[in-house]
């Protein structure tokens, strides 16, 4: 065959694809896929920071979004926290570098969980424009303020400085951070940053976030609670949730001497007896060294981890929105409403994994018309693919007629509603990397469903009572 | 506040994460989120793998897959091809390194993209079974057999070589390369490895595929045509798709000295003409050196190229299956259908991308239900999200009540048939990285359309023709 071509010619095609080079690709993965939702995400993904950032350091955040049209469908971007500030040496990586970060290995709910979000704006950006990102940094009162203009060198996924000043400058008072970016984009009030805002204000009732939209006006969402909420604490993986691989990199990493200390040291939920047990189980000593086991070995301890009756994870590491502040809330953004309640159930377990869900149902907001869903994880909207996910599934699945709403079988209910669903846990299982829907894991929806029915019941007394007093007058003028 | 943290205390928890570990934990995204998917996946890889060698090396292929139940829900899988073989030094790294490869950068048809697939299912396996993957390679008649085990070290994405041995072996008479993997999966045959290799022979005519399953019955699919198709052909970026980023990156990498030399090298269908009007439009002097433009001027190159009136992209990058050898590979799967068409459209563009749509009918199979669908992207069978993407789209917006099938509004139309649909392109826009679905570009979903009406006409006079044929039957029975 003349066409024939040799394995050494292949060998000379291959080489190494950067993750940066992969996502400015398939931007589509991360939601960059068209310019009203790149405008949306750029805004999201310095917020979702700007609020984690804050909550860590526990600092009740002051947020300030400022989107303005510079010409055609181009952009500018900024938004300003008070957070604890970035050093100096971190920040080229934190916002030049996908996939950096300190949220991926550590299990504890967050907004962010891969290292990838802000980075992936300031590569869209720079893909879209050309323009560097702009960042403002000063961790505290009598530091200097580092300012940097970055780029990402998408070969290497590395930053790529183009200016950097330390600068005496009043625009950060104490400490936080300030991000400004040049995108090219389309403006949507639905579905869009407004709502993003206003549903992130819903989530996050200790936050105070001032948005200048494009029209120039000024919207001011307050807080609603003066105190952080207790903050999450980072766990242990919980033995019913662990792989072999994990399982087998744990015990070749591990400083405990002995598989019994390992079992209780590195794993949440196992006291002495029931690593004692698992090991009799498997069949292995409880003194031998862990980095000594044997595949086989490793096998059987899975499975014996699998078998021993331990406790369900701690559950601290899940910090919920919590039923009177999700309440204010609500009645905050919709003051117009005849009946709000809120329901937060407690925590459960999927796959080894703390979660927690939380319902809000608000009565009498706009038409008869399929109910509005708001979908929150860890407290981020969840604003695309709507009809996707859990969250639409267990509402779906849920027999509202039962409560009073009207309900075609397998659809959503009619009424002027909105129902809100929140999910925090210390890993959000998403469908996909563009983090747009829950994955309808059986106990997740069951869980949410559970709470859906809690706050059914509730919404349900409430139309029966104004039911009633609408009887009641209509009897009273009959009699008048 | 007594637990507010510095800036420096997150600086130290900061830390880069390496590709690997993101799929390792993001396993969803890849399709390996649950047992039957897996064991189809790990097959999936491993067959794409060896059609795109075997095809781009010129070779017919001979593939040979078996899966065999050893124990519990342990599979081992083998895949083993008559392709060119590997070079030694490659083969760690096209197996044991996550977004490695030779296609990633090029335009042009072909199964895989990325560079993920097969590392994934070595890291899949890995993490699940604790099991290294087998590889045997060889790349010529009087060559030694290259023996590796490969487990990945997903800290550094790196291959970790457990054994290596070069062998005299007769596993692989003259070239070729074999994989043997050991995964935890479920096995069933619908939407599972039976269906996939059903359909990948349906889609490449030209390969000969032998299957032993779990059951250790042996199925062959033959071919139907003893020639490789036309190789697709490299092309180079066409001036319609072009972003800022990349372009700047272009202007910067190029070795042409001059901005009209750039145009002509660097893009397909930009001849001098067109160049120089590009750089009248753009008002930039066609003399100036490529890498010495400013920010405004790429951005002014970048709207003329926008203007000029070019041609469509070349269309050799693109190999569709073929109108009669599409037909040979449906008759020859259906041998019980009463009808079958297909039809091949001229290729067209989106996004400056070439692409080509193929559909076939099946008329007079299985019962009158909703039509069972295929998909096929680059002739890879896409077997789940069966509900979402362009193809079905494009089906259920088609009014195939015209052509004699039953059907209500917006859902899929019912009879005894089977739709196939096939995009060819040098780059199919996915909708997740598991590559189950093509993204409804409004483009696609109009030339799909197009061809199921061409394709409907056909069904539609075989119909009537049928119906003819009945009353005269009837006619003539009446007069008996």
């Amino acid at each position: 065959m003349t066409e024939e071509k040799t394995a050494e010619y292949f060998a000379s095609q291959q080489k190494e694809i950067s993750v940066s080079q992969f996502f400015e690709k398939n931007k589509h993965l991360l939601g960059f896929d068209n310019p009203t939702k790149a405008l949306l995400m750029v805004v999201k993904e310095a917020v979702d920071n700007s609020l984690d950032a804050c909550e860590e350091a526990g600092i009740i955040p002051d947020i300030e979004v400022v989107v303005k049209n510079v010409g055609d469908d181009n952009y500018k971007v900024s938004v300003k926290d008070n957070g604890p500030g970035i050093v100096k040496t971190q920040i080229p990586k934190i916002f030049g570098k996908l996939l950096y970060g300190s949220k991926f290995h550590r299990l504890k709910q967050s907004r962010g969980q891969q290292g990838i979000g802000i980075s992936a704006a300031v590569l869209f950006c720079q893909l879209m424009t050309g323009k560097p990102t702009k960042i403002w940094s000063k961790t505290g009162k009598n530091k200097k303020t580092h300012y940097f203009e970055l780029l990402i060198n998408s070969r290497d996924n590395e930053p790529e400085i183009i200016k950097q000043e330390d600068l005496d400058s009043p625009l950060i008072k104490e400490h936080g951070t300030k991000i400004e970016m040049l995108i090219i984009g389309r403006y949507r009030r639905k579905r869009g940053i407004d709502d993003y805002l206003k549903q992130t204000s819903i989530s996050n009732p200790f936050a105070k976030i001032k948005y200048r939209g494009p029209d120039g006006k000024t919207i001011i969402f307050p807080r609603t609670v003066n105190k952080l909420p207790k903050a999450a604490k980072e766990i242990k993986p919980h033995p019913y949730g662990v792989e072999f691989g994990v399982l087998d990199r744990m015990l070749k990493e591990t400083k405990a001497k002995s598989l019994v200390s390992f079992l209780t040291r590195e794993f949440s939920s196992i006291g002495t007896k029931s690593a004692g047990d698992i090991c009799k189980i498997a069949g292995i000593k409880k003194s031998v060294l862990p980095n000594s086991l044997k595949r086989n070995e490793i096998k059987k301890l899975l499975a014996a981890m699998q078998k021993v009756k331990v406790q369900r994870p701690p559950i601290d590491c899940i910090s919920p929105i919590g039923e009177s502040e999700f309440k204010k809330s609500l009645e905050k953004e919709y003051p117009e409403a005849e009946f709000v309640t809120t329901v937060t159930r407690e925590p459960a377990v999927y796959r080894g994994t703390p979660f927690q869900i939380e319902v809000g149902i608000v009565y009498g907001v706009g038409e008869d018309k399929p109910v509005d869903v708001l979908r929150f994880a860890n407290r981020v909207p969840l604003l695309y693919q709507a009809g996707a996910g859990a969250i639409v599934e267990a509402i779906k699945e849920t027999d509202w007629k039962r409560y009073g709403l009207k309900q075609s079988l397998g659809n959503l209910p009619s009424g002027p509603v909105i129902i809100a669903v929140h999910m925090a846990s210390s890993w959000v299982p998403f469908i996909s990397e563009s983090k747009e829907a829950i994955a309808p894991y059986p106990n997740i929806v069951k869980e949410i469903k559970l709470a859906l029915q809690d706050a059914g019941r509730k919404l349900s007394s409430f139309l029966s009572g104004k039911r009633r007093a609408g009887q009641q007058k209509r009897r009273l003028q009959i009699f008048e």
